[in-house]
């Protein structure tokens, strides 16, 4: 098993981002751009290095919060790709089998690609260069190759009509033999137009010593796409969410519009279940087999149990556990609450903070008054309860199992199992009123 | 008029699906894929014979519900497409003078395209084969033809290079000759790699017993994808949505947005109706001239009238019915109810079971509390009645014509027409208490 | 400084929209297709003409609602596009240096292209023909050029196979030379199959006269889509939300998904403003930066401060206004209401003809009783006020600063500063009521 270091470069400013935060934290699939390569670095295991811009405090709180092993180095001036490698110096001094070279702007690389960019290094070459065909190679540098033997990189401005020809272009990930890297990064010098070290001029000095470059093609194009716009990160987003929905279909989820279905990287959906149109899922949400989650429903951190019925309308906020044949509504909101087996709250409610027991039904409009302006606190109703419509469960407040809330009443102190508790006025009718109102109100409104 | 027996073969497993349900009983756009080739093949005419798996019951009662005279055979091994076919012996047996054999997992075929197959039959083939031109024929049987003459259906391995060059290509679908079509089956041998007897060796033995055999070609590709994964059927799915779409752009129904509205087989809406984007309409549902269906509007079951206003955010559910110049609004569910001409209930309100009389208003965040945890309970709303927001209506109760519900009240008995219910509790203020009771509460936060 | 007259031709009868309503008042992006039309005419400046149809009383008043200034011609019969012009012959004779003649059905032409529609005539040609590029130019008369000259607009039917090959159409638009605009328009005569006049004829007819016609190309194809029918509205309408999303992207807006966020034509949003999946917006809506607009959120005619977090399923309706860091969540709907900086109104509330102050506290289910079933009233809540959940203000109404409200309260009368409101009834409770009762309940279902 050979050892790798991975340098992930993520100095970039982003300046066509047009956002004053950092590029590589604009998030596509629920996690930073930034947090997707990692993810991919450590698939492919071994020690990983993250090069940040000066004053870059939150790229790398993000970075240690997905990768705390990882050393991060800061590049103080931007002096192109070579010389943010060397920012990390210290890293590469420490050794290792092969080096990978990644950017931290393009989430899409997979850790297979990865393992395949290394394979050349094992194999003797000094310099692995990740290659792909565009649909268009219009500024890209082109691989003037010879089966997987790479000769150069050509940038297009240097490179004659026949190598304009040539479709396989550089993506810029690059892995370098350990043996050589350092030595092959120090000779990379900056005598060009920006005074810049380009790390792909590692090519041309390896070949000059003798060593050999290869090319490796990414799996598929997409994976080398890299945000620096808006339209970018949006088309990015596109392709994971394709990825993603693909899986899913794959593993014999049904979505009757799959394309309106947006997911996030660690969605869990098992087989049988219906996700209508409209469906958005925020990070941690696991669903289990034959739950249907209806249209415009809104789902994040929460697990949905088996054939539960979720929407339309409904939002699941983090910390929701649905158990089984759990039905959650149109216009209910749960948040840190656990829903047992077979309960239901299924019109306009607010539900936070809460356990609700098995088969209980929270009529429409209930709402667990779960904040006083300053602590919030807990509701616990009981197995089998009926929370009758348009009722205030004042936290902390726990209902017995069975009882029962007359609708429409605010209950602010224990109801015992089985009891009844109603808190509301008596009704009084005036006859006549609305009458005499009406002719009161039309001519108040009139003048 | 010749007679025609229509067999649909939906016996396959459908083990690509990843499902425990039925291949076949996955919907598209509202109804199972078995029910929309029944459908086809009703509008056709003539018998229908179904041939499903062994313990499809699910399938078989899905056939029964919408077409009740169809005849269901069982086959009890999967030994190929002609096997499946004489499953039905019994009704091939009964004779007529055109058989079809169509596939209940090709749901976009249309009764134009059936009955353009059958064609061939009455101008004295034995055979006639349905033909597409895949944008990729790679995998499909090629149909070597001379005009609308059939000479073979050649398979993919066994076709020459100038054989794969043909783009004509064979859909599945078949008529047969009743004259001939049970001595041409009984004759298919299953001496092939995998010891099935093929449906399409019956175009070979037609034409060696000097038999024409014909090609008709679908009038669009589309008509005969078949769904074998559940990526093919959200495919199928939005190919059927883009028809229906169509059907109602082309009716002067305005969408925005077309491609946003999801809609249902029997999906009815009139001229000058406009639907905003983000709108999914269930079984069920017809819309009148002038109506407008806001975003986010989730409809099944239900009617739409005249000029009615519909939504954002407004659920309607089996039995809402609205007459004309309705408007029911943001976060607002109906449930078998009426809403008679004018009646608005615009904001945050559960109405099940009920009637809303002619121009009444239903107040914000109103509820009728239908269901006391045992039974439902009818709530009747007079003509220009006024229910103040927040109100809660426990059924079964009747509000008079033009009474008045003040804000707040949980009305447990019948208010009296032109008559003011109040029941709720009467204000009482506590100078100076959240100052001193923030002061407390935050010493608690603390500790 | 040229003078211009533009006539814009509004009197086709749109029968293929099969609608009640006229062609040019269907709206794309929040505004009538000739209002699109009138806003690229006036930023080119000069007077406008508008010719309607008989009877076309909508028509005008749109036109005069966003162009004020214009004048108003009716075509009495249809009788051509020349004939259409020369409605407008009152304006004609008072003369201008350049004359463009425009549709009211292309919403999408540019001010650009307008003014580069004039150049020729500046240049001293008689007649400036807009031309473009269809994807299939079957159906379009072919423009005959050498550079920048135009011989003639061939008609299809008319063409040889040569002209059929070319790919320049004519796009209807034209400029005229004031000098002989009238001269050329009364020579063209109705010597053709339908008996019209057709304003092409003015090219023969200048260079018959010796005079120059010139060509100039659309920037972009899409510009010159002209609207007949419901799809074609719809497709309008897409490239439209196209452009409109792209500018926001460039601006530094993330978007997710930009396909799915509906905008309209004055929509504003500043960067670093995150607008996730599924939001639509209405006329006349701006949003602050850094303020994050969430699923499935609907806006129309409201503002959004700086740092804001809107939705999902929000509904800003007119004249809401949000200030800096307010927080509107879930089933929220605020109209003509200004909630103050750092206010928070999370979950099912309806907030109408209300301030909100600065820091307070709506809890869940809060509804602002604002109509009474004749007038409105006004809810004022005060700075740091916290408003129990379920609870009903019945405006008019003003709660203090700092004041609190007991949840599920009906409160009918003003609320001192930092005092405690309460109306509500108190908790009553039966042991073991519930348990006699679904005893009882459950014999009479069976019954």
């Amino acid at each position: 098993m050979r050892s790798c270091l991975t340098v992930v470069l993520a100095a970039g400013e982003g300046t066509r981002m047009r956002s004053l935060r950092a590029k590589v934290l604009h998030a596509v699939a629920g996690r930073p751009l930034v947090a997707h390569v990692l993810a991919a670095v450590q698939a492919t295991g071994g020690r990983v290095a993250v090069v940040v811009g000066p004053g870059a405090d939150a790229v790398t709180a993000a970075v240690k919060a997905v990768a705390p092993d990882a050393d991060v180095f800061v590049q103080a001036e931007r002096r192109g790709t070579a010389h943010a490698v060397l920012a990390a110096r210290a890293a590469l001094e420490q050794g290792a089998d092969d080096i990978l070279v990644v950017f931290a702007d393009t989430p899409l690389i997979r850790p297979e690609t990865l393992a395949a960019l290394r394979a050349p290094l094992a194999a003797g070459a000094a310099v692995s260069v990740l290659g792909f065909r565009p649909a268009d190679p219009t500024g890209y540098g082109r691989l003037v190759t010879d089966g997987d033997d790479l000769f150069a990189i050509r940038e297009e401005k240097d490179a004659s009509a026949e190598e304009r020809a040539i479709r396989l272009c550089n993506a810029g990930l690059m892995g370098l033999s350990g043996a050589h890297a350092l030595a092959l990064l120090d000779r990379i010098g900056d005598a060009n137009a920006k005074r810049e070290f380009y790390l792909t001029d590692a090519v041309a000095l390896a070949r000059e010593s003798g060593f050999r470059a290869a090319v490796t093609e990414a799996i598929d194009d997409s994976e080398v796409l890299g945000v620096n716009t808006q339209a970018q990160l949006a088309e990015v987003g596109a392709v994971l969410q394709q990825r993603l929905r693909g899986a899913l279909l794959d593993a014999g989820v049904t979505m009757a519009a799959p394309e309106t279905v947006h997911l996030c990287f660690d969605t869990t959906i098992a087989h049988d279940v219906t996700i209508e149109p409209y469906v958005v899922f925020g990070p941690g949400v696991s669903v289990e087999e034959g739950a249907v989650i209806k249209a415009f429903s809104h789902l994040e951190g929460a697990r949905v149990g088996r054939g539960a019925l979720v929407g339309p309308y409904a939002r699941l906020r983090p910390g929701a556990v649905l158990e089984a044949d759990v039905h959650i509504g149109n216009f209910v909101e749960i948040k840190a609450a656990t829903v047992e087996t077979g309960a239901k709250a299924n019109h306009l409610s607010y539900i936070g903070d809460a356990r609700i027991g098995a088969k209980a039904n929270v009529g429409a409009g209930t709402i667990t008054c779960n904040y006083d302006g300053v602590l919030k606190h807990k509701t616990d109703i009981g197995a089998g309860a009926f929370i009758g419509s348009n009722s205030s469960l004042v936290a902390p407040v726990k209902i017995g199992d069975g009882a029962y809330v007359g609708s429409g009443s605010v209950i602010t102190t224990d109801v015992p199992a089985d009891g009844l508790a109603v808190a509301r006025g008596r009704q009084t009718v005036k006859q006549g009123w609305a009458a005499r109102w009406r002719a009161i109100a039309s001519v108040k409104k009139k003048s």
